[in-house]
């Protein structure tokens, strides 16, 4: 007996498509190919004897209450220590302005749940961060681009007009996903002017932001417009994805829909896991190591910087990130990123393709590039591989 | 400047409600208070010093991939070991019919995401467990009472002539929650026999079948209807809510529909977790803990159904579980448990209210009372004190 379960799926799933990301997973893993691919963090950064110690004393100190059911809000002693983080980067908040998720995947989704109806409008980057993009494609939400600058107030006015007044605006300010750029002091303002303006909400989607090589930090948006912001924030990338902790810092009004969704989502986030993690934020590790992990990944930068300066043929370019984990190659206009992976891939060598991070079906010759978690030997061999690649794609098409 | 957040909710976000019984928490959580409300497992069964152990082999052998990002389908290793029990189960299975999910709360939304679309019928118990009826309800599906017996070909065949076909039957056939009850041979056929009748799925949701006090296990429905069963499991009840895992068991093809969704929902449940649960299971701990479980958490419902015999009022009846966490109590028929609940918590004892978990609205005469968490003591003096509550709440309405 058979059943065919495509004749019980609902909207939603039938619209879900599978992340590229991680549908490259079992190509880009094989031995020997040198993959840009992910978003991972460096192994290297990850402090596994002082993980040791903590977990040891979490479990004989309060063993019992780690291994139970917590509350959906999260770890208090937790949301203390990232509350006052913020607050010494100037947001006006308290812990009770912060709700602990399952990563920051899991606060991207229960804002949309909370938010999206089918056939809402969010506005996004163009590119943007395809994760995102995604979970709000679950709850049917139409995705219109346009982020900064004149086209931004363009946009949202016109969808105003139409009768579509957008839900929130996705952003990324700091070290975007896929380019590694930052917004401008002036177009931070900008958006929340029009936010304002329009009465819309504002998504600040925050994993990058201290891992910053040079320059001064920007304000948060939350900072300059809290009564409408939605921040959200990760340990995936400055502690430990194996965790699965991210949270949201937003009005409590709002914090309390987000606990409410959750309830039933997943109940509560990993309390062990919680535990253990604030008190590495109380020893003051998380500061400690995140001076090394900023080290390591500017040195990495510079590296790929470099190969990418020496090996790339003409006419291709890329973005320079002042941080974060990645960034964006833009080839002649004419070329494809997806074919040109198929000639990577034959190269040992894996990217992810552009296109996914555009709503609008534009960036197809881009592609994103991670310099976080290759070793330096395999950042300098992948970029040579690379233009290797793009050198016999555009000989081929020629 | 302040912003109405109402204004922005989802259609989905309007109509969620918070558990009744997170909303107790910080009530029955005071110092001095006997709470029967939770479904706590009881601490003592945390297998502390095994974790020690287990965590440091992991963090030595394998650290930089338990703190790195998993696949989203869950650690291979766990999966195997989880396979290998329901094949010994009877279960016609491998590992590639599991994917992890945060925990059973995970599964069920995961679940209902993957299948409902706003006004979709779900039939469920009369009671049932309102963790799943809520997650139903932010997918806007209409719950529908009826699970056994004559009554469910009936509201089934009227549903289907009004053109609504139900997407599933949410069953908790092994000590149910909230009555502890176990589904006979005879139903869980009749139930596969309808299901297949109709061409509907079953979503047997499974997290207390290990617990049986007496008696023979029965077949899973899964076993019965491997075509159309989708089948949830967790820790939550027999090793550690803290560490938030549990999974989903289904046809390969309806597993590949819940890893799309679930990449937008966390990406993957927590590595190190799983990695420590693989651990623990394949040294053989799991089943050697489980055994003691099963012995405390039968002398814990010994005594209360003794408390319960000897302390009640006549005219109060109770279910006697052979296994699970938890029992459920019938006050005679116009009494109303929400204001027994006043009176009972001044006598410093909690329980949770019936009416939450019947879909229809009936049960207003019933609570569920936990046995796993209190201890000996507590049990019997938290028993005297309802049973006081009860007499004191007959005698002011009489």
């Amino acid at each position: 007996m058979q059943v065919d379960f495509n004749e019980f799926l609902s909207a939603s799933a039938k619209g879900m498509k599978p992340s590229p990301i991680r549908a490259l997973l079992s190509v880009v893993n094989q031995p020997g190919v040198i993959s840009f691919a992910g978003g991972f963090p460096n192994p290297a950064t990850f402090p596994i004897e002082d993980l040791k110690n903590i977990m040891m004393e979490v479990l004989e100190e309060e063993g019992t209450k780690a291994l139970q059911y917590g509350g959906t809000d999260g770890n208090a002693q937790l949301r203390e220590e990232l509350a006052k983080r913020y607050v010494r980067d100037g947001l006006d908040i308290d812990k009770d302005n912060i709700i602990i998720t399952t990563a920051s995947q899991q606060a991207i989704d229960l804002t949309a749940k909370v938010l999206l109806d089918p056939g809402d409008i969010v506005i996004c980057g163009l590119p943007s961060y395809l994760g995102a993009l995604q979970a709000f494609g679950t709850y049917q939400a139409k995705l219109v681009g346009a982020e900064k600058d004149e086209e931004l107030e363009a946009v949202v006015r016109a969808m105003c007009l139409a009768g579509k007044k957008p839900k929130f605006i996705y952003a990324i300010p700091d070290f975007q996903n896929p380019t590694g750029l930052t917004m401008t002091i002036e177009q931070r303002e900008y958006m929340v002017r029009i936010a304002r303006k329009y009465d819309i909400l504002i998504l600040e989607d925050s994993p990058y932001k201290e891992i910053r090589f040079e320059g001064e930090h920007m304000p948060y948006i939350y900072s300059m417009a809290p009564e409408r912001t939605i921040l959200l924030g990760t340990f995936s990338k400055t502690f430990a994805p194996g965790f699965r902790l991210g949270w949201i810092v937003a009005p409590k009004e709002f914090i309390g829909k987000i606990n409410i969704a959750k309830q039933s989502a997943d109940l509560c986030s990993p309390t062990f896991d919680q535990m253990v993690a604030a008190r590495y934020m109380k020893k003051g590790l998380f500061e400690k190591n995140l001076v090394g992990t900023v080290e390591m990944y500017r040195g990495k930068r510079d590296l790929m910087l470099k190969a990418l300066e020496e090996y790339m043929p003409a006419g291709v370019t890329w973005t320079k990130p002042d941080g974060g984990l990645f960034l964006l190659v833009k080839l002649p206009e004419w070329c494809d990123a997806k074919e040109l992976f198929d000639i990577a891939i034959k190269k040992n060598v894996a990217f992810v393709i552009g296109e996914a991070f555009f709503c609008d079906g534009s960036g197809k010759n881009t592609f994103r590039v991670n310099y976080s978690f290759m070793d330096d030997e395999g950042i300098v061999e992948g970029v040579k591989r690379l233009a290797s690649a793009i050198e016999e794609f555009i000989f081929m098409k020629k």
